[in-house]
């Protein structure tokens, strides 16, 4: 005799699957959905039913973008500097750049990071259609904009090696003290970097 | 210019809408499902799409139950003790005590507790058809197993004011819980001794 109801058993266990929802949560969430209004579960059901046919990649900068679109709104828009470009590693990291509406150029996403633990290699990246681009011409500035995480900076490195021919100007992201943050706090490695890279006041 | 295409943030805002799922966990897991393989998303769409249709209470112990079950597993079972019943607050409570295996008699889910600030009263919970199945008789022992907190006690106390007119025996699970906690999150052992240990009301 099973403890649970089929269908309740099985929307646990496909909760359970999501990235961080361990099995109390998994269960407290399957049982919410049976108290909660119908359209909270027939809402997310039908979000979920196409995303992966619904969403494709831009195919210059590799954005999300709505299934059909072969370009990204931001790679079409006029208003967006075509001179400069920030390599990031996700979707995510656009979605997080363009929040700060600090930076006026397009992207390009790299979907990952060099990774030779994980087998993650320069083939299994956006990078060989980054040169394409740069290769193409007409950019000036490459904002690398990958995790300051190991990974990230062996991404960062290895870009630079990759486009030491091209006349183009490679920068990184600045790495410091986080705004609002406490120096207590702060790790050595960062307020290492913060010291090294202090600027006039 | 929206930032990201529609069927994301639609997924996004529909992930939001779960209970403990922030902005930036609904992102990360919206984000994740175009990453995941198909299945992750489709079953899930799956699991979530009838589950207010798929399941219905029992009309006997008001647990979930598969939809057109009149009448659940643990109800129809012949093995399980028809003279003792456990009262709880929530289906996610007979899932914590069927896996201490504790317990062999039947369930009674009021669906809530007391709560005046909340405006919930006795007839809001399932109480009056407990007192129908005592009426009915053949019950010797309720155990009380709402939460150690104040609408529990609160709960516990009243069922005790409006059973009191019946030849049943009332006990209440042992304070080995800790007051405050939530039951479902109580670990195996602690609610087994809570049990071994319950006290008369």
């Amino acid at each position: 005799m099973a403890i649970l109801p089929e269908p309740l058993e099985k929307l646990i266990l496909a909760f359970e699957r999501l990235p961080g929802i361990g099995p109390k949560t998994a269960s407290r969430l399957a049982f919410y959905m049976l108290r909660a209004p119908v359209e909270v579960s027939a809402d997310l059901s039908a979000a979920l039913k196409d995303i992966k046919t619904a969403t494709g990649l831009c195919q210059i900068c590799f954005n999300i973008t709505v299934a059909g679109h072969d370009i990204c709104d931001i790679c079409a828009s006029r208003e967006r500097d075509p001179h400069q470009i920030c390599v990031v590693e996700e979707p995510m990291d656009v979605l997080a750049m363009e929040r700060t509406a600090g930076f006026l150029g397009r992207y390009h996403v790299l979907h990952g990071a060099l990774s030779p633990i994980e087998g993650i290699g320069p083939d299994n990246l956006r990078i060989a259609e980054l040169e394409e681009r740069v290769k193409a011409g007409d950019i000036k500035e490459i904002i690398v904009a990958t995790n300051p995480s190991m990974e990230g900076d062996a991404t960062a490195l290895y870009l630079r090696q990759r486009l030491e021919a091209y006349p183009v100007h490679l920068t990184r992201l600045a790495r410091g003290l986080p705004v609002g943050g406490d120096l207590e706090y702060a790790d050595q490695n960062t307020l290492l970097r913060a010291l090294a890279g202090r600027q006039d006041l």
